[in-house]
């Protein structure tokens, strides 16, 4: 039997710094506790109160939808005002607003879409928001912008045409490119997908179908993604395989990591929490990857919690993330890991298996296509892959 | 009370004929019912018979994998009196072959993967199947080619580098258009997305990811997508909004139309039989898109039938798209509906919202943004668009 | 071609009346369209107006949570002044309270569960509160009182050991069940069962759980359920066999109807407007069985719709049920579907297979087992039943 | 920064034993990896090599459905020397049976059910093998026999009405308990419930309709359950409450380990390798509710493995039940946890609330409510426990 030795093994370590960086929303650790069967149940935080508090946790970075900071009916001079208060916060603090968005879902006017709206008048005015937004972005120095199209879709399918919707949402993007541009901002946009929620249906549902829409745009360079674990995950789809695949075409631009269960409400839930298998391999991929974004954490604390527990859940997210970033390297350097993997023949994936085609090559591999009897008799040995992949997930390895 | 009146309302309607375009795969109407946890309960059907079957009930064509027709390790001479007899009974019934693929998952082989196995050898006899099957499909004059990836993904995360597999998908389907020009076979290229099974995560697991995919290619131009009912609803998202997607992508090269619940293994149900109403926005789109390919049904019939019921499934298919093409007609001509529309602004969605950008339009749109509060104060009467559509559907109007 | 004859087939026909027993909660029709992401895009409706309006439109009935008639700080003076005037309003249009609930989910204090806190005085009065609702649903003539238990789980799975927390849903039940005997009250309860949102997990997860779960109840003969299509339907279960199952258990006390799609947030969409095929299969079992409770509509308008909008959706609900249960009796006449339903041995299941053991009986089916092979080859033809089905569906039959 | 120490950290720990009685079915290890798109992948293993083999691993049992064992149309001597054979190598290992069941869903015979088909003399049939399945268990010991009705259900709904299966079901199974009795066989039954796959909706899809329906059996007493970690998850539901409401009705009778996504297909996975937080506290309440019986895995290697693969994964599958039970002892020593625990007043809800009705219970809870702001105001610090939680399952503690 084993010995049990109780209480952490390792005081000191994941420990969060600013070199981490890790960044939370402020409507994350704000987020009230109210729902769609209930009222609030924590009060409203400060954004400063946040910022002063996820500093001394060890983030670096904060993001903000407009109407996070400034009150949606704020007079100009109340809008400086508090611009200007939070730009002390940052300074004092030293952390830094690493994206900002926009509130295009929690008016009322945005019922039935905000840049896919059927009302033109609406398009506009979401297109104007979100000016005045990126203009506070810019202010605050966020060099991502993201849009998450939360009411972009339809509960009734005869609503709106499609490709009608995706023009439209193209045509704002480009517009407000086009703007950027012209400002000389310097500021990077990204798309945030999800497939349902609060609509039936949303258009740009996955990481997919906002990579291919990026092809479509005028200024698409300039356009990449923002991929959140939730919104890959309530669709059954591999959180990790979509990062990846957004890493292949260069469009990680930032990313919103969080916990959630398949084929279930948009939880948001401490990164790490659920799916632990498939954080794991994410935290993998991006410490690997060359990506030098925020590790940013869109998720909020349990309804159940008071103000104590939204500082344990914000904790949290970033302890799991340095846990599973120390077993990556651990990954790395276990031998017999490394020996599965040679057993699996991963390696030999990287490997070109005919390279560009030529007359000659067909012919060749036509000739000698191999006898796939023979090639099928050989085990890949997976199952002991992964299990040991599990046995270092749960600290035996 | 109504009174009830009994049995068909349209005797003689809805007969399919040549001009509809519906097709079927060999092994939708040749599905023996084997499956997971049970052996055949139908004897396999002679393809000769298929065809000549499918083209009394009113299918103008059929699809087929190469070893549909030609067993795996049949000789070249065996090979050649199949293939000679087949086209024979192509030419005695009239009847096409709209599409042809590759078995690129039944056999062993490809137990880790065919175009991205981590054996190199095994993607190279992948590829020369590949090659052999193309071969087979410009001689009996397949114009569309289609890629389903059934074995390309992974159970063990750890088993693949998914941008690796990414490559050699790639590298594949590059190298294979360049087999395909050099041929001089007039033949486009199809991807087929699903999210997963018989693989745990399998790589292009929607219609998006795969979109994207195709950006990426060397003759991009020559690849377009397949999408399949089934496959895009077991995740739960919009088959109707991937199909728009699709066309607004102008890749719509081929589509496979079938049922299928969400969240469930793969059913490939009757068309028509689930999600009646995602059925009829998708036909009615297809209709008035301006696609000319096949009406494909990829399914099969319960495993409860015998022949007469594996007769009954395919006249059902395409049966049900018939009724749902001529409820679309109805829905554009119906005043009431066409009211609806109205009310909801569903044309206004059409009009540019701000147009291309200038400092002007932005200096003008930001100074009068519109007024959200009065902008929010109309409803879109979708209730009652849906209601008609329902009714639509339920053939009380 | 069909010629297309466009608009009502029906005018006149499907208008709703007391007899067919529809009720509203006044949640439903005064949801202001609040959802987790944005604000309310409708005024709140008085009761009394909603009474009056659903009378007008045919409903018999409403139902209602304490909190949607009393305000929860109400004094008592207040509480007899409010309940008076809707006892007047419910006279004068002659409709009734057709059932009655507690809201034990809206207010914080009901963060960590209401019956299953884990602070007992949170439970106490969560109890407390119950018996004061159904003084009040006893008061307004409700027959039928039910419990959701939205809050009854857990996001962190170590927070509750379920086994008390069913025993402390059962200690609930079986006090109030006490209490209503005591007090003399014609009142049965009906538990409703949600798998999850707003929790994480619930407990009663689906119609099977608490079916199960009233089996240990001290009063169990006085507690049946309140299904529900959209929360079965969430967890992909079918709804139509859960009702018949509850029905073969005797305990369909009430039901609740709107649509849902599978795997997604709780929708609560007008009923008929999502499966659809589901949705007559229920209706002909409800109308077939004997159930002489309300047909409760418990959902709400989309948040784009105003006030009118919220009457086309209780207008769409009703009628949508009335043509359904028009189809079920024309099912019922159709001699083709009558044919089909033959030879797919429908009513064959009916008959005993082997009726109760004895000896002989098992020696005698050991005898004579029957010839498996020879009972194999037999088919059902389900692929036609089915479609025939589809075709009354779309009312081309 | 942690030092990395690679390797097993615990060289022989979590070595099964007969003790941990662990139990495989013979159709696991001998799954030769045939799915619904590919044949099988690996040679077929004797059913005495795996007995030998799971005995060296630590296994104390197997499980076998009737086929596994004795071909299908094996004569009666054919019969008697498969099964001494079996017997003998028992006996050699001292490896138990420790469940058996039938198969009731391989031949095209149950294609429209087995208890439940509409041809009466299949539903003979069925429960005539299964009389003789039992007989076979019997013989070789097996204390407990399970049903799971793979084959009892629908994909078209009019194909059956739901009551009259609950009925044949109800009848099949009392008919058995008969005969089990009437033999004197010292033998359980366990119902093994699933939602879907094969058939398109199953009768008794959950823990939850089969704990109810098990109430309404002649015999219910010697009826329990033999719940599944896929068949559960497959629709999203806890399997940890679902065993836990089992254990709850007394009906814990035998278990099926293994891992699933939600939402997909059966995808039979090593035990632990997804959901490793509910395996966590389904191997805790199982090691701490006095359950006796086997822990039995029925599950399946990937078809990528071959033989070596097949070993890899029955030895991962003990031993990472192993680390979690060590885990849950740990949880329940560990300082934090239990002061978590204690802070989130996890105890308190196996206080009654208000005990049993009295009307002075009642007057007393009326009087004194309770102020529900007051108790709002206080957090659970769920988020603290289940990070603590999952630093637990991460080793890190």
């Amino acid at each position: 039997m084993v010995e049990i030795k109780v209480g952490a093994r390792d005081a000191g370590a994941y420990k969060p710094s600013r070199d981490d960086k890790f960044s939370f929303g402020l409507w994350t650790v704000g987020n009230s506790g109210r729902d769609q069967f209930g009222d609030a149940t924590r009060a409203r935080i400060d954004p400063n109160d946040s910022v002063k508090k996820l500093a001394e946790l060890g983030a670096f970075g904060i993001s903000m939808h407009d109407d996070d900071l400034v009150p949606y009916n704020a007079t100009p001079a109340e809008r400086d005002a508090i611009v200007a208060r939070f730009a002390r916060t940052l300074a004092d603090t030293g952390m830094v607003v690493s994206m900002a968005t926009t509130n295009l879902f929690g008016h009322p006017v945005f019922k039935d879409g905000a840049f896919t709206s059927n009302d033109r008048a609406v398009r506009r005015y979401a297109i104007a928001k979100t000016m005045r937004a990126i203009d506070l972005g810019a202010e605050l120095g966020a060099p991502v912008y993201v849009f998450w199209g939360g009411r972009e879709g339809v509960e009734a399918m005869a609503s709106k045409a499609p490709a009608d919707a995706l023009e439209r949402y193209r045509e704002a993007i480009d517009f407000l490119c086009g703007y950027v541009i012209d400002r000389g901002y310097k500021m990077r946009f990204a798309i945030e997908p999800k497939p349902n929620e609060p609509r039936g249906d949303t258009f740009l549902p996955t990481v997919g179908h906002a990579l291919a829409f990026i092809g479509k745009l005028e200024h698409s360079g300039m356009v990449g993604l923002n991929p959140e674990t939730a919104h890959e995950t309530m669709s059954g789809l591999s959180f990790y395989h979509a990062v990846a695949q957004t890493l292949w075409h260069d469009k990680l631009f930032h990313i919103d990591l969080n916990g959630q269960k398949i084929g279930r409400y948009d939880q948001d839930l401490r990164f790490g929490s659920e799916g632990i298998k498939d954080a794991f391999f994410l935290v993998k991929l991006l410490e690997e990857s060359g990506y030098q974004g925020p590790r940013h954490f869109d998720a909020h604390s349990y309804r159940s919690e008071d103000a104590q527990g939204v500082w344990d859940f914000a904790a949290g997210c970033m302890r799991t993330y340095l846990i599973l970033k120390e077993k990556a390297k651990r990954f790395n350097v276990d031998p017999e890991i490394q020996a599965a993997l040679a057993e699996a023949s991963v390696s030999e994936l990287a490997e070109p298996t005919v390279g560009k085609y030529s007359a000659a090559a067909a012919a060749a591999l036509r000739g000698d296509p191999g006898d796939p009897d023979a090639l099928a008799s050989r085990g890949y040995r997976n199952e002991h892959l992964d299990q040991l992949v599990m046995e270092l997930l749960m600290g035996t390895r």
